[in-house]
């Protein structure tokens, strides 16, 4: 994770950019993990736990009927936090993640474990959602996220230079 | 800290109540540490990650002149800034964070280790600001910081049933 965060950061001070995450199941995890490094501040700007709903249509704008009609655990959901996230945020970058860490909550459709993940950044990029089904407990599942979190964002810091 | 969580669920289930943070110099660990209970969605709502200060008056409604006057790390910035997550989240109890985890970014009036935290509740309950003082490194001093601030919401907590 650590190694994560450094190359993360290495990538955005280089380009001068920045990041803003919004997290629903990892609950704020990535950003802890984010600022455990010092000077974490140069270049990631905080975000959003927007564990509730209410706190999603709150400070990221992903609209009422979003939500109900494909359900907080969604690619669409993913796609409006991320790209909710960066517009007020104003980052370069952005991170989403929302997910089922259970025990509780599966579904058939929807099992523990799923996790959709979403990127943003500017034009030409096009905002992108990753789809993950995680294994173990509730701890192992957001453990898991978090990791797959960074290395998303680790993978669009190095793969988009200005 | 698990038992902290635990302790702090169990309060605020009983009393049907809500929390939410807003978090600087922790970068969202007390958000990961509440939502490592499962079931926290009942009563925790999520919060804000203001790492920067764009953030503290973009999500937090924290003035530019206060933070100007006062600086992000100030009693003023988290009385703002608790008072700014619960009136955004209509939640019941609400916490915020703001200090100088450092290593650099001390300076004689405001060293490295100062930490101040703000409980906010419905009236009557008027808004308490605590200063900390925390020694060592950075990972230690954002530990200290998130076990007292965990403390200070579980006494807020217990101490004011409805």
């Amino acid at each position: 994770m650590e190694t994560l965060v450094a190359r993360i950061a290495l990538a955005l001070v280089a380009q001068g950019r920045t990041l803003a995450t919004a997290e629903s199941c990892t609950g704020g995890w990535v950003g802890a993990l984010l600022t455990d490094l010092p000077g974490s501040s140069k270049w990631y700007l905080g975000g959003v736990i927007a564990y509730s709903n209410e706190l999603k249509k709150q400070f990221l704008d992903v609209p009422s009927d979003l939500l109900e009609t494909h359900g907080a655990v969604s690619a669409e959901t993913a796609q409006a936090m991320v790209e909710g996230i960066r517009k007020k945020t104003e980052s370069d970058l952005a991170l989403s993640i929302t997910g089922i860490a259970g025990p509780g909550g599966g579904t058939p459709d929807k099992p523990v474990g799923l996790v959709l993940m979403g990127i943003a950044a500017p034009p030409p990029f096009e905002t992108v959602v990753f789809e993950h089904q995680f294994e173990g407990s509730r701890a192992e599942i957001r453990k898991e996220a978090a990791l797959a979190a960074l290395q998303h964002v680790l993978d669009a810091a190095t793969s988009q230079p200005e």
